[in-house]
């Protein structure tokens, strides 16, 4: 496509978006329920069939040369399919909350004012490589009676494609426009760049994949972006602490899994407690390969643990996130100074405290300015799923609207209503 | 200044907000009441003071020719700085939501999740001519935990130089950061370009007063901004209704008051009670002076009004926000027609159905896609004290975070709180 037919091509879109969306909001939940039970049963039925659409990805992924983990994440296994089906199931299971009036509450002037919750529109959601997040995000935007645009990676696009029929299928025997969810049907990069300018027909960008894309785009939108940025995770020792449940989650957070977001990239811990806990999750993180960057005094206390692999930390570990077997480690005074060092090198995103002492857990929870904050818990938990929203669309590492993980709410906001007999303002 | 020591000036402002900030959001309730009072005592005991540095900037607006109604707004009478008094003390009465938790309820695994409302930390207020926005702006920040930095007119600044220092003894009587309320003291337009691309320090920006200054901050953010575009308001008048009260809705929801963005600019009357209802509404804008700028069908039924001022409506009428004594009037066939008319041409402000028929009314309010959507009810109620919130920052025409006025909570975000007994992620 030249640069006219794209801009053509993506209006068009966008158009149909907008016109799908306004019949979505008014969708009565049970058509909603129908789809998604529709499409459930449509991701089971024509697994085999999916099968051989992802392999022609996987194929020309591995003759491209990506590397092996990126082919992994492209595979739509029968198991991963499944995983999708159930999602669309509980999805389709949940209470509606569209239309739902919150706090109607009459004021002196006799009308009585309360708040809707409605769609958002049409959002536009930019993602990489897995294909299963074209259903997770169809799903969500049927649910929550939003229209999207997926824009998928170029490498899962026979997936892509043959994932969005069975969703436009599953639109149609409910009744419901399939213009509800479309797939960029162009590898052109330049529809991105149109689509998130595009205010009169999208309402808000969902980038979902590498600090670039996300920056890149949040720098050139039109429109309001759910960003969601480095995940710095810290676990803070308090002292005092149940030090086996300190060792126990401190090990969760960092080695459940090193590539998502929410491991913890930074342990915190205070003096009084330092000797005691440092050598056993030093001995742990040793058995495990993963190399502590130490502040002096925590490399003093490590130094003795067999096997640790110990390099002293730079200013810049504070900052980092690994997503890897390495963690940053420092000793500090107590809760304030943990604070502090949170609120000034953390991405906002995840951060916890063990602790034992009540008034040391409710400050924590107050003062550590991040999306999710945890007391005696991993941070491995923040997480859609986990908290039970039913799904997740992304984590939001912005203060406005959305914060953590974004589920069917994230897709909403609220108007309001005013119910009245005949009032006018004096 | 030059571009380096303005540089080095609104840095030196973002760095005092942010520290501020953190001081602020956990701030107890006591003394943000305690500030709020202090405030509301020292505007009624320097009422005197403040007229006389009120009367300089009135003084230097008349004589640089600035328009009468211009030079009326910028007025601080003793009445007006009352009001303001009363509306701090307002505030420092209401609960303190800051800290709450929400929803707190158990996971399958055990930890409990929740939502603590929190304040945003610094938001950035840029506004013309009305100094007592001033102390709007800063006791809606107190109250909510925020830190803020305004940034008035130049027209108004000794007025806010002498309010900003009331605020700042009321902060340090209660014991709170001075910096939490800060005026940025130069005239120079770059400074706001400056504050509104400093996301390390600005969290949010609301910009108050025309058009042109809303467009010119969104596109050049570099952080949120809580837009306020057109109040393109319309009154729906249903079949059936209650034609007098229909009357009186329709004469007060234009003629009220012509100025603010919550009068109505245009009027859609179904036809079933076109011929009934507009010579009654049209008689009264012809006493009123209102010129009406109708459809064929309208200009029809409306001709025979006796006085009236009469338009065909063009195709721009209908998107117009007049703010002035002019209403587009169309007939059409009935709530559908309306809703398409409206979601098309609307501002997504407010709109008001009138009607008696209940399944109209709720398809009104669903469907029509605006931040206030009212039956049976003027359109000049779209207000933050009319729907209880106490105080207004201002009314978003924006769909994310906040919709229609914004008080206390549109300051403030959810973030999660997880309380675990040690859990890990299996």
């Amino acid at each position: 496509m030249n640069l006219a037919e794209l801009t053509e091509y993506t209006r068009h879109l966008g158009t149909r978006a907008k016109t799908a969306s306004a019949l979505m909001a008014k969708a009565p939940a049970a058509s909603k329920s129908q789809a998604l039970k529709a499409l459930a049963r449509r991701l089971r039925d024509n697994t085999p069939a999916l099968q051989i659409d992802n392999a022609r990805d996987l194929e020309r992924a591995r003759a491209a040369g990506l590397a092996a983990p990126m082919v992994e994440r492209l595979q739509l296994s029968p198991q991963t399919l499944e995983t999708c089906a159930q999602g669309c199931e509980q999805l389709a299971a949940m209470p509606d909350i569209i239309g739902a009036i919150q706090g109607l509450q009459q004021q002196p002037s006799g009308i009585r004012v309360g708040r809707m919750r409605v769609p958002i529109g049409v959002f536009c959601m930019v993602y990489e490589s897995r294909p299963n997040v074209t259903i997770e995000a169809a799903s969500l935007s049927i649910k929550s009676g939003n229209a999207c645009i997926l824009r998928g990676g170029s490498e899962a696009m026979a997936s892509n494609q043959a994932l969005t029929a069975l969703v436009q299928q599953a639109l149609a025997e409910a009744g419901l426009p399939q213009d509800a969810v479309q797939l960029v049907q162009t590898t052109d990069r330049a529809a991105v760049g149109q689509l998130i300018a595009m205010p009169e027909c999208v309402d808000l960008i969902i980038p979902r994949g590498g600090k670039g894309l996300i920056e890149r785009i949040s720098r050139e939108a039109r429109v309001p972006v759910i960003k969601h940025l480095d995940g710095n995770c810290h676990i803070y020792v308090d002292a005092p602490c149940d030090i086996a449940m300190a060792v126990q989650v401190a090990d969760n957070a960092k080695t459940h899994k090193y590539s998502p977001c929410n491991a913890s990239e930074s342990l915190l811990v205070a003096r009084p407690v330092a000797a005691e806990f440092l050598p056993k999750i030093g001995a742990i993180y040793a058995t495990k390969g993963v190399e502590m960057r130490a502040c002096p005094e925590a490399l003093a206390i490590l130094g003795a643990v067999t096997g640790a692999k110990l390099l002293p930390a730079t200013e810049q570990d504070w900052s980092e996130e690994y997503l890897a077997p390495i963690i940053s480690v420092k000793v500090l005074d107590g809760v304030d100074a943990a604070i502090a060092h949170i609120n000034r090198y953390s991405s906002h995103h995840t951060d916890a405290i063990l602790t034992m002492h009540h008034a040391h857990a409710q400050r924590f929870l107050r003062e550590v300015d991040s999306a999710s904050v945890l007391v005696n818990a991993s941070t491995r938990f923040a997480d859609g799923f986990e908290y039970g929203l039913g799904a997740e669309i992304g984590i939001s590492t912005d203060k406005l609207h959305a914060r953590g993980p974004v589920g069917i709410e994230g897709l909403t906001s609220l108007k309001y209503v005013v119910l009245g007999e005949g009032e006018i303002r004096h």
